[in-house]
């Protein structure tokens, strides 16, 4: 591996009764009484969650912003500043999903400047301080409860960025299995996808020597197709949810990333893909990534066949390609099987995009940490998956 | 799995040039420049580790405390203290094992408190702050390098006795692989298996629906006897040192004990032992764990079946009574296979000792949460290891 170094600081608390500790971990962490509370839509309205939250807040002056975005905009994180910076408040709490979370890891640096917030997503500015916030979980699935990245939208520039600071772990985060169990369908499905993705983005990595890691990540995904199919059929299994929730937790807080960034590229290549059509994150990476992977292992098949054997236990009588054509088929029809589309154009995406597409992935030239792609890879990839 | 709190804040820097950070990192953490090193029996003096270190700390002005025992005891720990509060020092770097930093731990919770260190450990005060302190890790077992747990013996009262406090993580660990090069033999085996059986500790815990955990565990596990033997035979190649020091740092950090305590009994059952005679902890545990998991499985064959399963890819057809007996006789084998020896009779240890390491054992009653052990349980356990 790489030399690394790993620092998490976010208290993780988890379990039914995480939310009965919001009052005082706020108390802990915040230096007044004047908090805004983020979140998005309104679900948690609809689910009694925000009055359970406002009743745990009763301490506080509590400012609210509402509507942050499923990819949370620029400009709604600049309407959070102004009300941070005009209350002098003190504490952010966000409640949601990792849209609402990523928001609000903004709306926290950018309050700490002068400047506008696009600036900090652009590394024009630097994160030198940070409003102190911390999180209730209502979606598993991006992980960013316990880490320090966060991806924007900027519909005036047509960009959709991450960024990421240590000054941007949340505090703390709360997690409450039982929250996940009025989801629809489809986003249970998609939070599968999404960090299973993580998973391979991390497995498909640019060091050597990385068997401790091999292994813990095999051994989360392996339990989440193993847990997937039971949340999706019963979507108040609480063991279910509880497994799928935590393991999309540790999929990204960077504790299976020891030594090494992973590849990236897929979701690359599906950022690209979502900012024209409207297809929701992990489905789009449900039919590139076995695209990726089908391409990629032509060109570097080793690390695709310690795939094979980690994580699908192939036959060890198998030839190298039946090994990777076989893990790779799998892991499709097991997305299949939870209701995951396999091509593009099932979306309406039509052949004359995809050089649109290659456009925007190529913004900071070829890219993929295991793997770079090249523009001729990128079409041939969409390609296959259109 | 159970309501938890996953806290972590202790800045871990892997890699050959990870020694270069010490400055810098230092003065991160501290609030003056006055440096107490600790350390060892003084093997960092022969490797030239003391003078490496020494450089790096130019900047400050630097006291020391040598001498911290394999089993870090009372007394020396209070001279630490002494050397604190006496010249008002700012900040401590231990260099070494588990036990330089345990100690450690204790001389930073201490030196912050009126009365005497032991009442610390016996839970008389409350630590209710510490010395900032860091690490700089020579010896890859314990884990103590990453957690806020500490073991420590007196003499006058005959204890051996574990207390731990979220105030002394250290600030930071700086672990280079290639310091375990010149181990002896004995303590590169003592060192695999004192990782490996805290990951056993772990797999046998209270809770349910572990599976995440269960996968990660066996994972770390499977790695560690697929490199130990590696590292035995070659004891510089980089990437085995590199592979068990990240694994014994996982295997307790805490990142794997997520919702459940462990069993522990084992680990109790041993310290009674090594109280008495002068057997290594590994040595120790490789004898007392295969019995404990032969005895318990009479009792609670469930658990040990997944066990088999889940590490050691037990064939299907076999008996749930075959599976346990393969899984722990393979254990046995690898450790025997690195030199462990497989009976205490083989360390002098008499039929007559079994009593009073039993009564050691009982001193706050029965104990080990995955399955609770009564003085006869306790005794059988013993028998079989005589």
């Amino acid at each position: 591996m790489n030399q690394f170094t790993f620092y998490n600081p976010v208290k993780l608390v988890f379990g039914k009764e995480s939310l009965e500790q919001l009052n005082d971990m706020v108390k802990a962490y915040s230096n007044g009484n004047k908090v805004l509370l983020t979140y998005g839509g309104g679900s948690i309205k609809k689910t009694g969650l925000y009055d359970k939250v406002m009743e745990k807040l009763s301490d506080f002056e509590v400012f609210e912003l509402a509507g942050i975005e499923p990819n949370p905009r620029v400009e709604t994180v600049r309407k959070g500043v102004e009300i941070v910076k005009e209350n002098a408040i003190d504490f952010i709490v966000a409640v949601g999903g990792g849209s609402v979370i990523d928001g609000t890891k903004l709306i926290a640096a950018a309050s700490k400047y002068d400047g506008d917030a696009w600036d900090i997503v652009t590394r024009k500015a630097e994160v030198k301080d940070a409003v102190p916030f911390g999180t209730v979980l209502t979606l598993s699935a991006t992980g960013s409860e316990m880490n320090s990245g966060s991806v924007i939208t900027n519909w005036e520039t047509n960009e959709k960025l991450g960024w990421g600071s240590p000054l941007v772990f949340p505090k703390f985060s709360l997690l409450n299995p039982e929250v996940l169990y009025t989801l629809p369908e489809h986003q249970t499905v998609n939070g599968i996808i999404d960090s299973m993705s993580h998973l391979l983005e991390q497995y498909f990595n640019e060091a050597d020597n990385t068997e401790v890691q091999d292994q813990m990540i095999s051994g989360v995904m392996k339990t989440v197709m193993k847990t997937g199919p039971v949340a999706v059929k019963e979507p108040e299994n609480y063991e279910a949810r509880e497994t799928l929730m935590l393991s999309s937790t540790v999929a990204l807080n960077g504790f299976l990333r020891l030594g090494y960034v992973g590849d990236w590229a897929t979701h690359n290549l599906e950022h690209a893909v979502s900012a024209v059509y409207d297809i929701a994150h992990g489905a789009g990476l449900a039919i590139l990534f076995p695209e990726w992977m089908r391409y990629v292992s032509k060109q570097s098949p080793a690390r695709f066949v310690k795939f094979a054997e980690d994580v699908f236990n192939v036959e060890a009588a198998l030839s190298d390609e039946e090994k990777i054509n076989y893990a790779i088929d799998e892991l499709q029809n097991f997305w299949t099987s939870l209701g995951a589309k396999q091509k593009l154009s099932d979306y309406g995406v039509k052949e004359e995009d995809l050089e649109v597409f290659a456009d925007k992935t190529l913004i900071y030239g070829p890219f993929g940490n295991f793997y770079k792609l090249q523009r001729e890879d990128i079409l041939a990839i969409y390609k296959a998956a259109l």
